[in-house]
């Protein structure tokens, strides 16, 4: 089985991280926009038209599941990307926005993305599905910040402060108080912060301290692969003769990973390095324009 | 006179402002190609090719002269884009240069700019032209700070205090206290700090902060509006029978601008306003790619 990764730049990375440790012997493929990123800023029909020619690209490679690594592709585009495909195709907005509902007591979530996402309302649509409310903020901050290296910086710190203070009531020290018994009784308190953007895993153990100690973190990149690796079993189970890899003697070794990007090479694998737990190699250019 | 004014996005409209202040009977076309933005963390070979069709256009549209407003773009594909017109291009970075070599009295500048413009080199190499020596910083955070609308924030100054700091060796508070003989003597003490990319003027109070007294600020944005007016003066001498506008009765009225984007005219005119000293009107958006 070869599953396509898209994402419009590195962020889908921690998606793929995720992937390969769920889904270890699937072969991958995977596809960063880098000419046209970010996506994040740019409007619904300039993403669309993007994320389609890129995951098109994919099927075309030989993917036979595709996974959408980029929320933002997901909010703006979903419909549109898979109705151009052939093969079945997964967002991360859904896994992201189950997971919520599955551990969300309070019935109330924080959503943090792109200026994109945000404004698409994809995740408060998805969520509302499940009964739950949400209050979004867009952090254009965060992605330069990650993308800088600045994942553990006391700028970072005092930006997140910024971009949060409003959306938890007691967000900063107070997380180190024990909540009291009308706070933990109160059901309008959110209770998860979902991170709506691939970029924002890296700044997990930052948010952690931020915001209050009962307030879960969700990651939308370890929900879909969590997805991902259960649409695999179930295509298994179904089809026992189906296996993940076409070779049974390779289905002990490792996954093989093709990369494919469309600005350079050489910048790819730097950045893309702070993202990915192994090491970037097998990366191709490809001109989408031409 | 039909003055082209071509950026990645908002950036070139500080240029724009200065253009109508310097060479105000001139019409205008500019055209932001906010679709691919940014091109400073793009490679040569993509930036080449999106500001060479994004700058044809606006000769298409009728440009008779090209100031080409980005100085990721200028830094590095000016030899190709002048290649791809037939009518005269104007970068940003001789202009900046050339202003540099004119105040600097200890021949040292400190250049800030993009990752695409710094690893260029080409501000150095223009400096070197005049014995000026350079020091040069990418700033990465400084264009999605500025569009977050920070321009004089807390964050951004710390942001700033981290990227200058080893540039000048008495960045800080220092610049309160009257210099040391010594220092004053000293020739290897940069004079000049050349704002390198166009979302930076609007950092220039902040900055202005920042760096000791004796350093001046050379903005980009503003010799390369001083140029173009020599220019325009010079064609205008050499053939008082060229007007800068068609018809000498419209001479006295206010120019003509014309907007022309490749992503949403609605988030081009709501960003750019922060930019551009006018109301932002007759915006089209236009599609590079069909």
């Amino acid at each position: 089985m070869t599953i396509g990764v898209f994402d419009s730049g590195v962020g889908g990375l921690t998606v793929l991280n995720e992937l390969l440790r769920l889904v270890p012997h699937a072969d991958y493929l995977y596809f960063g926009d880098t000419a046209r990123l970010p996506y994040g800023s740019k409007s619904a029909e300039t993403v669309a038209r993007y994320a389609i020619s890129s995951a098109r690209l994919l099927q075309e490679r030989g993917a036979t599941l595709m996974v959408i690594a980029c929320n933002t592709a997901t909010a703006l585009a979903m419909p549109q990307i898979e109705k151009s495909l052939s093969v079945p195709a997964l967002g991360v907005i859904a896994p992201g926005a189950q997971r919520v509902a599955a551990i969300s007591r309070s019935k109330s979530a924080v959503v943090i993305g792109t200026e994109g996402t945000v404004a698409s309302g994809a995740y408060p649509r998805a969520l509302a599905a499940y009964g739950i409310s949400a209050t979004q903020k867009a952090c254009p901050l965060f992605v330069p910040l990650v993308e800088e290296g600045w994942t553990d910086h006391s700028v970072t710190e005092e930006v997140a402060r910024i971009y949060l203070s409003e959306l938890f009531s007691r967000t900063g020290n107070a997380d180190r108080r024990p909540p009291s018994k009308s706070a933990a009784a109160s059901d309008s308190q959110p209770d998860v912060l979902l991170l709506g953007c691939t970029h924002y895993p890296l700044l997990k153990p930052l948010l952690r301290r931020l915001v209050p100690a009962q307030v879960s973190i969700v990651d939308s990149a370890e929900s879909t692969a969590q997805k991902v690796a259960e649409i695999v079993s179930a295509m298994q189970k179904e089809n026992p003769s189906t296996p993940v890899r076409p070779s049974a003697s390779a289905a002990a070794s490792a996954s093989s990973i093709q990369f494919f990007v469309t600005d350079s090479v050489e910048k790819f694998q730097r950045l893309g390095q702070r993202f990915f737990s192994r090491k970037i190699e097998n990366v191709s250019h490809l001109d989408l324009e031409t």
